[in-house]
């Protein structure tokens, strides 16, 4: 796959790096320590100084595609982007800083597409200032939601308004206090053909009739504005707020979650870079029987393969991203399942043996090494699970021989669409 | 290997399911909302039924070798005590019930053969009985402890006392209320050979001197007693206090640590099959894509891999266990070691794929399986890492043809013995 | 599982390993040299004096099991056999020396039990002897036999014979010269129930219209008289020649299959303990870069993981042994499915990493080691493939939780029956 | 990383596959047919029209790098190298036709930088003609050649002569009646620094002293020339004969094999391109209970994982490829190690799935998967096993961090040179 870096990306790419050299890195554990005293909810002060730092270099909603004309902000392709959210990933807060975290990013591209007048008004001019937040309400705890059709969540009209009803988890951010508004995914007409019964919808955090649930912990862990389960009981909100026509609700979640899901990826390569990182320099400070730890040739395995597979990887993204310049996210979607499902294994396995090589304080709040661990095994079940990516792919792979082959033909009790078969989900 | 289970060992594996299905499994989210309350360092009062139902029963101390003739409780061999380990492995707090956790076992039994009348009557009688708990403060922060010569806390002789200068951590389960006693290594004589250097002693926890220190969580998680770090500051202890003979500790340690590992293995057989439970049943009430998540071939792959690998493993375990009943612990070094490394990563697998058949919520604290991931995961560290251990398994398996074969003999620059190369520890 | 070696199963280990010393091993280069001279029909004659002193020395059709009282040869229970079973694995060739090769053992078994008596006097008494050899026709080029329902050859009743007309090829050994008799399955009713459509029968090898077709190799070997496709175009054999009923072919063969998969496991375990022994020789003899290979870490850890994974299989493969002897081949079904599954993947593994130590010359002929990775590989094909033995397996791990599972039961135009679902074959 | 295919690499892409769809793919089975009948000295015939007609489409040598300005031939990039090479990988054979094969591309290389004129005239000019065709001659059976210290054929200077005593194996293709010269690689001074040793000299075949030892097989194929073991006896040639200048060998081979390993890995991308089409297009044909094999959730996710890991590593690949045009060969030595490894292994995966799809037809020679696993997995050994060049990526991953970083310190007793410490070879 032919790509280049543009000038302005590259450029970019060092302003980024002197920013994180000079505002983020020298913050990180006054970061951790004020977040773990806040908690959840709590927004560490020291952020809105990283935030305004960002902007006035001009590091700011970088994350917008230049194939939106219409949006605001820096217009990077997502090959220009995949460096500089690389270097992102190693701290995990650092997007943050620039406007460019999860899921603002996807709730802001989806609002710029199919919002309304006043949506964008209302909820994508302060997103895009940075100056609230927003959680993306897919996934409910009672069924499976990687197939758009368990969805249970209703939302029906009534009049001028939307009525919502039904239950949803893992909003995650959703606890933050500058969270204010919530992108929703439910059926407005369960009647319908398979992939046109879901519909999105904005909905304001303080909108009457929103309640929180539990509060899930991920590997024990609760930061970052938290996975809420949230209950909408008889919650309404004006018509306009609906995004884009009633029923197209799974295909925006598609349109959606392909830039999600590279982002992702691409911080994720930041990821197993920083965790390369930790490995090797603690294995030159540990001596074990008589050399370093780094002398040991178990060791120096891990950090090879670590390097290839880093590599390889990256290598894999920006082809991903070089597909979704070119041709769209649409027809990259194969590629974008493949990344999705080889990434966030490969990070895995180096931070994995990266805890190893630290010992004890591997596995501690001492080291960054299992946050980033619990992290990345989200992400293996986020955004669809692996299995049901690597169901698309064999899909389209085998579709290159027998051009009628349909998984699994032998359902043959339910109603059958010529739409995509195979969709996935969660912010 | 041959190995037989006893008609007594029989009975009380049927005492112990009963047991467990009277006792505990009604008691599982009680336990947990309590010790959620209370932090690491409460004592949910519920398990205090427990253990008198059990201690009724005759349910306890049933780790306790027959191989120690003097000691008090059930005698039961490593085999018959294989089966029973686990059942209790099924949840994580069953073993406290009847006293047979883990770091009391193993410091009742190096108590029990290297103690002194007084800490025997003063420390080994209140174990026993389940009044007191204890820890075993043996890692230090500071080094890589899988090898003894790093160790730093000095305990030095001064008149009738010994006095300890040093810091440790993942002193586990030293935060409860009720753990009252430390059982310490550390070195009385650095400039001994080197697997002489070092000695074992009892420390109470109340002693002057000792302090708390940081509070390491495992992946997020901190129950079950803390893993605290711990300060000894010219802390006095009587000379009686000190674990058979000076230069004794790494021995000890050795001979403390082969039981402590068959035990997590044997526990960790029981959460394997706990998570294998959960994986098939979780898999039977998803529905996805037209069928449930048990009709998925990727699915069922994976249940047949953690059915064939459980069932492998445990017998493993049992015949490492007839090893260690028939021919001595220090005879099945490679067995214990080989299971130390295989089991755990065995138990992290299938804990893994449940995680995955569960979705968001098997990262969760609503289902047990994150927890129980972060545990193993800590079992490839503790006790030496399993680097280590295969080190030692490839030793031997080279000496069988070359008997003169020494690991790395190019190291040459530190003195050499004749004794066991790579030691490895910790609680 | 609790089992015990017999006092005459340890005599006779030991006598096996004194005559691999005295006859075996001495004259491994010479079989091997001979063989490749004669190609995959001739016989080396050296192994008629192995046979003769094996014969003498009681060593001889080891493999009967004690639970076929009437059956002539040693009778060792599955148990004992194992050990011996695996010394003979050390060396391909062997197990012919003591009559218990494959695909006589099987062979053997089945005529002993479902042959008619012209059957056993005229095949199985000269097969006892040692006389001469006999190959399991079952293989189909043209469809995948692990579904006993595709097998297309026709075994049609005409007056006191049988009529047969198909294809089969992979009868393993049906070159030999001494080959004389095949055992054939077939359909005798295609519109029978699905297990009851097939039937066994026993064909010499000279019967008009038996012909040769295609002689595969397994990855360019061609030794151990061949793999041949056999034609067989109208095929006339005697009516008592049929084993058993009509009909009952499926089920002799699972009968047959599961003694012939765990003498391959046996056999496997040896395999894997020969290439961990030239892979640790092979790595002290080699120097690079200063030391020789068994000091590399990398290479240590391969021995480990070894010796760990020898071991633990062993342990399976002798509970199934157990289970076999006790509850018997039937209960033990699941056991046998994955001792086939795990046993072969993890020799292929040792093996794999034995030829890395050995480098070029690992490929070669001058090394067992390609022969054998050959040779285990086919086995994770052979007697239906591993993914249909892990079928079967989950199928009945999670009827332990629901009871009516079928595996996709939504494969609904065909007829169901009660029996077992998925069968696996090949000799 | 940026690189663009030229518009001349996309032209000659799309005109290869158009020769390979009218030359090459109608004739494979007629190929195999007549290298089987031949033997490896064999050359059949129909190669001659092939390579006739590439030529006259000026589909010839494409391989020349275009960093050579001198040499004749075609003048690509290696990233537009890479896809052409890639289609060629996918019929063993194709390369030879379009004078692209190793090990002759290799010997060209070297040849046209580093040969005498009289050499060029004699040797290099036929080999560019496609006239005759070369071997390499480094690797020898009694040491581990992957340390080129340990090499032992000896080079002698007499008068104008040099004198050549030693033996190797492995001289691929050497049995080739048109293989008539052959690139030697030994010491001409056994007591320079380490990597000032060896030299490389040209040596026709029929000089006198060569003698043709073993016949290696490899997994017992014996194709394409063979691997023959070489005894060169007092084998005198031309001082002129000699590449470039005495004790340059090392560098050389440096040289040569950096083009030589990302052919290679092109190639194997082809392969396993063609493996994963095999195993699609077998599922589609077989069934098993009740549906086709391409319906089984496992064999889907084999498929899935092939597509990942192709389309993944082809990238990594690419980025090899175009640090060796931009920055050159050596500052890309790291990645070409990285795909070494990476790439023959993911190879091995595919071609493994598809053998266990295809099931007993799979390990014959009626598929070509069994020789295409034979030949990737002598790409782990050769050219430096895997675990070689792993050690190098290691070792440039730790000095990112500590610039003082010597693997294995400790081996102290040999002259230590501030060179490349972790050479590796084999043709």
């Amino acid at each position: 796959m032919a790509y280049e870096f543009t000038q302005q990306g590259k450029d970019l790419l060092e302003q980024v790096k002197a920013y994180m050299d000079e505002f983020i890195y020298p913050k990180v554990d006054e970061y951790h320590a004020e977040a773990e005293r806040l908690g959840h909810s709590g927004f560490p002060a020291i952020l809105d100084d990283m935030k305004k730092a960002a902007r006035e270099r001009g590091l700011w909603n970088l994350f917008i595609p230049h194939l939106n004309p219409g949006a605001p902000g820096t217009k990077l392709s997502n090959v220009d982007y995949a460096p500089i959210s690389e270097e992102l990933g190693k701290v995990g807060f650092a997007s943050q800083a620039l406007n460019c975290a999860a899921p603002d990013t996807g709730n802001m591209e989806i609002l710029n597409m199919y919002g309304s007048d006043r949506v964008k008004k209302d909820w994508l001019d302060p997103l895009l200032e940075g100056e609230i937040r927003s959680a993306f309400s897919m996934t409910e705890p009672a069924v499976a939601s990687s197939d758009a059709t368990n969805i249970g969540l209703r939302i029906e009209r009534d009049g001028d308004e939307y009525v919502l009803n039904g239950t949803k988890w893992f909003s995650s951010g959703a606890m933050r206090e500058n969270c204010r508004v919530l992108v929703v995914m439910g059926k407005t007409d369960p009647s319908a053909s398979r992939h046109l019964q879901q519909s999105m919808i904005v909905v304001p955090k303080d909108t009457p009739g929103i309640s929180i649930g539990r509060q899930p912990h991920v590997f024990g862990f609760d930061h970052g504005g938290g996975h809420p389960e949230i209950h909408y009981e008889n919650v309404r909100v004006p018509a306009e707020n609906l995004l884009g026509e009633p029923g197209s609700g799974f295909a925006i979640s598609q349109a959606r979650l392909g830039p999600g899901r590279i982002h992702h990826c691409m911080r994720s390569i930041g990821v197993a870079e920083r965790a390369l990182e930790l490995m090797v320099k603690r294995s030159l400070e540990r001596e074990t029987f008589g050399t370093s730890v780094a002398q040991k040739g178990i060791i120096q395995d891990w950090i090879a393969e670590a390097r290839i597979n880093i590599d390889m990887h990256r290598e894999y993204v920006l082809r991903t991203a070089h597909l979704m310049d070119t041709v769209g996210n649409k027809s990259a979607a194969a590629e974008i399942s493949g990344i999705k499902v080889a990434v966030p294994r490969m990070a895995l396995k180096i931070i994995d043996d990266a805890i190893q090589v630290f010992g004890a304080a591997g596995v501690t709040q001492f080291a960054p090494l299992a946050e980033m661990y619990a992290s990345m095994r989200t992400l293996r079940i986020a955004d669809g699970p692996d299995e049901v990516h690597k169901m698309t792919i064999a899909r389209r792979e085998i579709l290159k021989y027998d051009g009628t082959f349909r998984i699994n033909p032998t359902v043959g009790s339910r109603k059958k669409e010529s739409g995509d078969e195979v969709p996935v989900m969660r912010p």
